[in-house]
């Protein structure tokens, strides 16, 4: 493998020296990638397989990215698993999201460059691999300062808590109370951090565990207002005593009885937003919720928004999140760095709730 | 009773015929108002008594009315035994909605002559008597030739129907299909009988019963296009062999399984509108209806509608039902006629679902 990889790095860094003048497509067909491929659905333990590729010769458009590190997502396993609503052609390299280093762009690339920190920025072009071409439509550039971690899992869940806090209520610009289940999700860790940084405030909701308070306090450290057990949420005067306003958003990733427990502490005219079932079960509204409260309820898919938005609005929210990064104000999810080879670890995790609530797995190259 | 009547009709024709010049306030005091009053919440059979009471002096903004008819509504039940969140003070006549004939105006008043058939626009007025004072801003003058079962009934089911139908999807201006259930209530005619004014198809939902092709027949004369009882929508293949598109908006006053199948088969990007809950059951929503189908679930209650509403956009509505009604597109709801005296037939008949389900009891007076 270090002999691979070395030889792998002589070809680049050739190509990277002289790629203004090269002909590209020999040196290219003599590249390899080691990618991270299924040609079935099925248990991501059995049908992912490590395989080494050549990589193909560079179009006109397209850009030679080496990997830095690329995130083990639920929505990867159920893609695998074929429980995805995506279109996935067979075989298929797996993997959503991730960021690398430009190490060479086609004629008619502009505005990338070799040595550009960039991110893919479209779901099933296939992440898991250490060297790869991509169509540069896939691509941003992000700054050099924003962090792997960031950088590698910044399409998925910040995108996701940003857009969920932007397009239902408006409740960066009234101050507006958030309240959401499945807080230490990825997602609701990013919930949290974004809202500190606009300055509204968030109950968060949890399931006990017998490290709660260890849990607690690290959320209250991202800048949780309050973190409440689901039994605590039962029970709570927060808001009859009024230290807080009752919340006018509600994020919802778990469903069942958790969902039914936020919904009831929602002020007139709020809107629940679901974006995951952790517990497998739907969501249950009261007929007076909806007349009587005027309560309404939303899904959020970052898939279906990436088809339907317009480029400016996406460049915006890039454009916000990276600036909250850059800025230390959203950090990274808890993580793991696992090496390619040691992918049934990442996806063994990722296979189980306990790996999507605590600790994302990511990639390295 | 009848020497009644004659004595207030007496007094009645006598401040008609001198209202511009008489000193109002003294033939007022001697006029008696019929009246369902309430003094205490609980059971509207036993809390609902039939009194008589001077008819109060008439303000410079006020309108006397002498009432035609007025329905017995399902809202109107639940205020009385306390369950309807309204403010309510006691005692109280009952009645939200109602039509009349102006006998007299106040000073100040405009817009308003005697003769003019007027309908009360906003709740809690207490429509459920005879003659009535109430402020010109609770009157709308309709047209002569509006009938007095649609003018009685104008204000609720109608315009929840036509709000329903204009608020949430734009079904008129794109002939998108419209499901709901409950489709024999009466909300649920007035929907199928816009729509079919409108041009836009409807799939309409009913529960199974003996009498269920006599029930079909009356729904498609009114204007269904299809009518299909649960069952029936269980395994209906109407949308799969594509003999009308799939529903962009379902309206649902079940709730439980009945919502649960309407939603099955509603449009990607769709949305459910409850305005009721005649099953008692909530509504049950599948994470995967949020997610990948992008369904958005809402409430609609009118009471709260009037409270926030503009008033050129109320003006609309008014005008576009009552239009449709004249034009005989719209028509009352089946009902029986009951005379003021019988009040307790009404009130037991609407006290049952099938009275809510089947035939609305309407008090003349």
């Amino acid at each position: 493998m270090i002999l691979l990889t070395s030889t792998r790095q002589l070809l680049s860094n050739a190509i990277y020296r002289n790629s203004r003048h090269a002909n590209l497509n020999f040196p290219m067909r003599n590249l390899m990638s080691k990618q991270l491929v299924y040609c079935e659905f099925g248990d991501p333990l059995e049908v992912v397989k490590c395989r080494e590729s050549i990589v193909p010769p560079l179009g006109k458009t397209d850009v030679l990215v080496r990997m830095l590190a690329a995130p083990v997502n639920p929505a990867d396993i159920n893609t695998i698993q074929g429980k995805y609503p995506v279109k996935v052609e067979l075989p298929q390299i797996a993997g959503n999201e991730g960021v690398g280093i430009v190490e060479e762009v086609g004629k008619e690339v502009n505005g990338f460059s070799p040595g550009n920190k960039v991110i893919i920025t479209r779901p099933v072009q296939g992440t898991w691999r250490d060297l790869a071409v991509f169509s540069k439509d896939m691509l941003r550039v992000v700054p050099d300062n924003l962090g792997v971690v960031e950088a590698a899992t910044l399409t998925v869940n910040p995108c996701t808590a940003y857009r969920m806090l932007m397009d239902f209520v408006p409740v960066k610009d009234n101050s507006l109370v958030v309240i959401q289940n499945g807080a230490n999700s990825a997602c609701g860790q990013n919930v949290i951090q974004i809202c500190k940084a606009w300055g509204v405030k968030t109950v968060n909701i949890v399931r006990n565990r017998p490290n709660i308070a260890e849990l607690k306090k690290y959320l209250e450290d991202l800048g949780a207002t309050y973190v409440l057990t689901e039994e605590e949420l039962r029970s709570t005067k927060i808001f009859k005593e009024k230290q807080i306003e009752k919340p006018s958003l509600a994020l919802n990733c778990v469903g069942g009885k958790s969902s039914a427990e936020v919904l009831r502490h929602l002020e007139h005219s709020g809107k629940m937003v679901t974006y995951g079932g952790m517990s497998r079960e739907p969501v249950t509204i009261p007929t007076s919720a909806f007349i009587f409260k005027n309560i309404s309820f939303h899904g959020f898919w970052m898939t279906a928004y990436n088809e339907v938005a317009g480029k400016a609005e996406k460049d915006k929210m890039m454009e916000d999140v990276i600036a909250l990064m850059c800025e230390g104000k959203l950090k990274g999810p808890a993580h793991k760095m696992v090496k390619l080879d040691n992918y049934l670890e990442a996806i063994g995790n990722a296979l189980t709730v306990k790996g999507f609530m605590e600790c994302k797995y990511i990639l390295s190259f």
